[in-house]
């Protein structure tokens, strides 16, 4: 008696539901999930679209990495406020094709995704499309009051980012130019275009501690998004050039230049943390955490504009210029 | 500094976005909401899709019956389980021609059903897509071990539904057969199609008195539906066509038949409630509860097989005709 939807949602299920995780009261399979919400903290909540030809391409991405993909940006939000991701809903409408080889990779990519940030499937919707559409709702939890907003950040507060900036863009950029789906050990960029890894250790501890007083992630470039975080607390920004942390490319004779702080400055996807700290509480971030790179890369300013700080002296104004669907 | 996606949260978010509603501790615009759970109750999750081309026709549907109906069908998941919906997220891509009017009138339905479901925007996403597609999750709550699942039917159990069914498809075929954009005003039909009204307060009332062991929303049509909860339940049902609820039709002379039962049992979107009810409670459902109809239709059996009785004790099986995407 089971419809064509109720089997798709069988494999999914089989493939990603796990039964007796902390919290469940009811998972997949009725009307709605139930779970049970824990005490002292407040929910986090957030969804992602993830779309054929606008997010991904259907004959370069590996389904593993769409899998993978569409669960750690959503969940990346979730650590860009210093919280715990816990469930998410999959909204998947897939062509009659890509009910078989391909929703078998694409599975084993979530799965893994799942495990790895401890975020479990609890109900979703699936459909039947000529493109493939993803779109994610992750439920996550932080401590009451704890979490740290966009709109936080004060004139003087020192800028800092994770990681190294245009690093997913040039990975994005070497599968565009390449004939056949990418495979993921090509290099680390190409690697960290496909399997983002949400700063979720991170974001806690600068939660935890107090550190961070404005925090978000990097999903759109550098230039829009903290321009968005500026709007968020009413200030503006005056970031360095050369303290902003570039790909680092390994010497070889006669290369071109790339262009790597354009590509820091607007490339999207990197999905590592923004964040704004109180000069005094500065010398409590390290340089590093967990083996991530933090840098300072600027300050706070009460002239509610971006400037960018060449390594002469000369300043410009820094226009938001990373990606905007419209 | 605002991109084109900023521009369109706004007018969102302006549409949409109540300040000081009970337990928003941040709504839209940052990078994930935070609301603040209520005690002694568990959490209900769902999400559907809402897509052009399957769900809605862009020039047979006007745009407020579009943003209406993508929450009520969401919440009507919630109102199955005897749940209240709290929160929703909208994930919505558009192509840029319908940002400006035709995203007027969505927002309009949209703010409507917000207020009449109490239940108010928390976040979402947007990008730009040549068809219209939308996604929306609802959060909400039930005081804990309340929900009313599929899965408690027993032999035995009398089968419920409210409402009359077949009434939204009999609605979609008038708006497939005209030539414009439908008005709301056309018919009953027609408006219970557009414009589908979540059971929310009978089911928290069958919740909150224990009536009812199982239950889910009509969605997809009797036969699909009633054949999820059996196949939940572990049990069948038979179902007497004398008693299902139809449509009823105006007398007019020389009308020729609809196939009005083919239209209860497989017709999809009414979003009434299927609910089953231990013989010893059953006196004490209504037949009917705040203006609308209850009806029992049959019963819950030990065989796991969906029967059908017809007016002179010929029974045949009854298979799932109603909606699949696949």
């Amino acid at each position: 008696m089971k419809t064509g939807e109720d089997r798709l949602v069988q494999k999914i299920t089989q493939a990603l539901a796990f039964k007796g995780r902390s919290g469940f009261v009811l998972g997949v399979g009725d009307d709605a999930a139930l779970v049970q919400p824990r005490l002292g903290r407040q929910l986090v909540l957030t969804c992602d679209w993830f779309l054929e030809g606008s997010h991904f391409l259907r004959d370069k991405h590996p389904p593993d990495s769409i899998g993978w993909k569409c669960l750690a940006r959503a969940v990346s939000d979730v650590a860009a406020m210093g919280g715990e991701p816990r469930y998410f809903l999959l909204s998947l409408a897939l062509p009659e094709t890509h009910t078989g080889k391909w929703l078998g990779g694409f599975l084993k990519g979530l799965a893994r995704a799942e495990r790895r940030l401890q975020c479990w499937l609890a109900g979703g919707d699936t459909t039947r499309n000529h493109k493939i559409l993803i779109n994610v709702t992750v439920i996550g939890d932080v401590p009451a009051g704890r979490a740290v907003l966009r709109s936080g950040a004060r004139p003087g507060d020192l800028i800092f980012v994770s990681g190294r900036l245009g690093e997913a863009e040039l990975g994005l950029r070497s599968l565009r130019s390449g004939r056949r789906v990418i495979q993921s050990n090509s290099s680390p960029w190409v690697k960290k275009h496909l399997y983002p890894e949400p700063r979720l250790a991170l974001g806690r501890w600068l939660a935890e501690k107090r550190l961070a007083t404005a925090m978000m992630d990097l999903s759109d470039g550098l230039s829009t998004d903290l321009s968005r975080l500026c709007a968020a607390s009413r200030v503006g920004a005056r970031i360095a050039i050369d303290k902003i942390p570039k790909v680092e490319l390994p010497k070889t004779k006669g290369r071109k230049p790339l262009g790597l702080t354009e590509l820091a400055l607007h490339g999207g996807d990197d999905y590592e943390l923004l964040f704004a700290v109180r000069p005094k509480h500065a010398g409590a971030v390290p340089s590093s955490f967990q083996g991530l790179a933090l840098s300072c890369i600027g300050e706070i300013t009460r002239e509610r504009e971006l400037i960018l700080a060449g390594p002469e002296g000369i300043e410009e104004k820094l226009a938001a210029h990373g990606w905007d669907p419209f």
